[in-house]
């Protein structure tokens, strides 16, 4: 991370093919004219009072609803879904990441996975049980369960197969949305499992969980006890809201840092095990193979991973100049403590800026100004957190994990967990392709 | 604050009428089948196996959109609406904070004040122009912010008007959304007002300046020149997607801690000024009068502020028992730095946790444990902000602003920026009344 000056325009740089330094923003005058001010794309330079009418100057607008939704000049900014007629199979809806900005994903794009449809759960018919390996097994109806001790937190959750399409030999032809869309960030309120596990007693013989939803599809999944008597919670608010029903409603567990069908939705039962079930979707769906033909037994934690969300494929760059590099990081194991950024394809690395508040397994927006010059770039993130983790490079994962799309029945697991570094290509043009690098 | 014990149940007691201390939520075993467990109306004591499948269980789901929207069964989680037949004056929709829980304010229930209706803008036809005293004045398309380097942070939004209700002479029997519903809290991602300050220059004679919308009511309000350099922002993004139209799409000002009408919705317009502009927003809508028959000139900022949401009108105790106290606190002029709360109307305090993360000029999210013995009690919250403000009184606040509602005539001001406690009334019977206390 050499610092580099130029001449030209007195712009401090970080690394090479124009990441610029923080603090090149705050220059004025004769700097930012060139780079941001007038003639840059970025403003044009105005007679003192231009103002025009536009029509919804003139007249009264629309009504106010009681609920509110986006503007029909922002009707792209929706999720991508894998089933749109609705067949029988599963059905993936994919944030557009590309489009968004921030840390929190706003509810009506969170992410969703449902292997039967969204049910439209009545909460007053709703009941939670916890039984199994405990002293005494209760049940929790939704409104008991809204008298109890809640908290709140913020946290991502990611399917274990999101950005399951780099583990393509090729790189897809795709966008962030299609290939890293299965990933969401929202605050969470609710009642701790390690609460309601204080209520049933817990027998000394369990060291395991399973949950179960109530919707058609039944997922059950084992999960460590230790996560329990941790961070698990039943979550009942998404953003400040009930969850959304693609989400949950009217509750479910949340398991910070672990993959996404572990926070079994529409959550009916907690049973404590004293070992892992071993449930269909545990052994069947949801598993990693391996080069040398084995599988992981449990691979419950999203790792560390990140990836540029602009410029991306579908957001090119218009004409050299200045444009901001940003995008997610985030990690299952703790709070991001840097992110690195690279225009020259991993060559030279500079340190983004991290928007706070930086939390503990939840999205972190990173930033790096850039200056394009007009010539071929490829535009990189790479990701460390508190724990000492450190996002591998592509090489390093293809090494260690393989490069199966999907591995062929009898076996028939579909690959999971990707989280090496993703690159966009930037051509002359300024358009932006997905590439290997 | 005395720290009081019982021996009934051997809970730790922080303050009077059932305010209970944190730690008792740990304990296991006795203390928690009397108080949460089986039995306690929070839980149900269940057999092995009871679960039957309920019609949701046995069929397929419903189809996933492309923008989810709540559950039908949450239906009443939406705003209210003070003039549902679109009349030709201002519309106002309050956030139902009764409903909601967290910090974070989701996008469908953000409250809205319109004056004329909610524009529907083309953000390709929309320009924002910073003229003036500035050295080069400039035009930004929004294509061109997105450009721009741009920072994410999380605020609150209040109406200058939020809580009037508790200017009345009697206490009004509304809830939380009618009294309180005119604040929200998002994350909001844009571009700094400095930023762009930065590419026009500054004439060192601009001491303030207007922003303006560009919608049919134009909102115009003088804003000091130390805010613009300080943490303003133009805002293009509300929790992640673009501005919902209500709350300013494609761009709205953005000015942490000042009151809600100064962060102009579609603005089109920042003009530096040497002195503030007088608008008729400033002179006749947004004043605020005093006792003594004067206004104060100009009242920017939201005082420190909290209420409780729950237990609270509309959300009545249903039998004698443990309840989770919870509400909001924040603060125009920094971080939350305590919230005590009351079950006896004032006499004795209990301090309440703060879920994080805790941000200056943020929603913070209180929560107090209560056992609730079946008599009379009074509910209040008192905030704290690291910068020594403590929210008045009742009788502290009327002392010094008055308590009128408005003023008749030629002057015609409506009463602004209450502040002080309120105060939940409950019943033998478990109803909560508003009172003043």
């Amino acid at each position: 991370m050499a610092r580099l000056k130029s001449s030209r325009n007195n712009f401090e740089y970080v690394a090479g093919n124009g990441l610029l330094h923080r603090r090149a923003l705050l220059q004025r005058g004769a700097a930012f004219a060139g780079a941001l001010g007038a003639g840059s794309g970025l403003a044009t330079a105005a007679a003192a009072e231009p103002l025009v009418e536009a029509p919804w100057a003139l007249e009264p607008g629309d009504p106010v609803p009681a609920y509110q939704t986006p503007s029909k000049f922002a009707k792209n900014v929706v999720r991508t879904l894998s089933n749109p007629n609705f067949e029988p199979r599963t059905s993936q809806s994919r944030a557009p990441h590309h489009l968004l900005d921030g840390m929190i994903t706003p509810n009506g794009v969170f992410f969703t996975i449902v292997h039967d449809g969204v049910p439209a759960i009545d909460p007053s018919m709703h009941q939670l049980l916890i039984h199994g390996l405990v002293k005494q097994p209760l049940t929790f109806s939704y409104e008991a369960l809204l008298r109890q001790p809640r908290t709140s937190r913020i946290a991502f959750i990611e399917c274990g197969g999101n950005s399951a399409g780099l583990f393509s030999p090729e790189p897809l032809q795709t966008d962030v949305q299609g290939l890293h869309g299965l990933v969401s960030c929202a605050e969470w309120t609710g009642v701790k499992l390690s609460t309601l596990l204080n209520q049933t007693g817990i027998d000394p013989k369990a060291k395991w969980f399973v949950a179960e939803g109530t919707d058609a599809a039944h997922v059950v999944r084992s999960v460590p006890l230790a996560k329990a008597l941790d961070d698990a919670m039943i979550a009942l608010y998404q953003n400040g809201e009930p969850l959304m029903p693609g989400n949950g409603y009217p509750m479910r567990l949340l398991l910070p840092g672990y993959e996404g069908n572990m926070n079994i939705k529409y959550v009916r039962r907690i049973k404590l095990l004293s070992e892992p079930a071993f449930s269909y979707w545990e052994s069947q769906v949801y598993t990693e193979p391996l080069p040398n033909g084995n599988a992981y037994n449990f691979y419950f934690v999203n790792e560390i991973k990140s990836f540029i969300t602009s410029p991306s494929p579908g957001r090119d760059l218009t004409e050299p100049g200045f444009y901001e590099i940003s995008g997610l990081a985030y990690s299952g194991k703790g709070r991001i403590s840097q992110v690195l950024v690279s225009a020259d394809g991993g060559k030279s690395w500079g340190k983004a800026a991290l928007d706070g508040p930086v939390l503990s397994m939840a999205f972190t927006r990173f930033r790096m100004p850039w200056q394009w010059n007009g010539g071929p770039a490829v535009l990189q993130s790479r990701a460390f957190d508190e724990d000492g983790n450190v996002q591998p490079t592509r090489a390093e994962f293809v090494a260690a994990r393989g490069q199966l799309p999907s591995v062929p029945p009898p076996l028939a697991f579909e690959n999971h967990h990707f989280n090496a570094i993703t690159s966009w290509a930037v051509n002359q043009g300024g358009q932006v392709r997905h590439v290997y690098a």
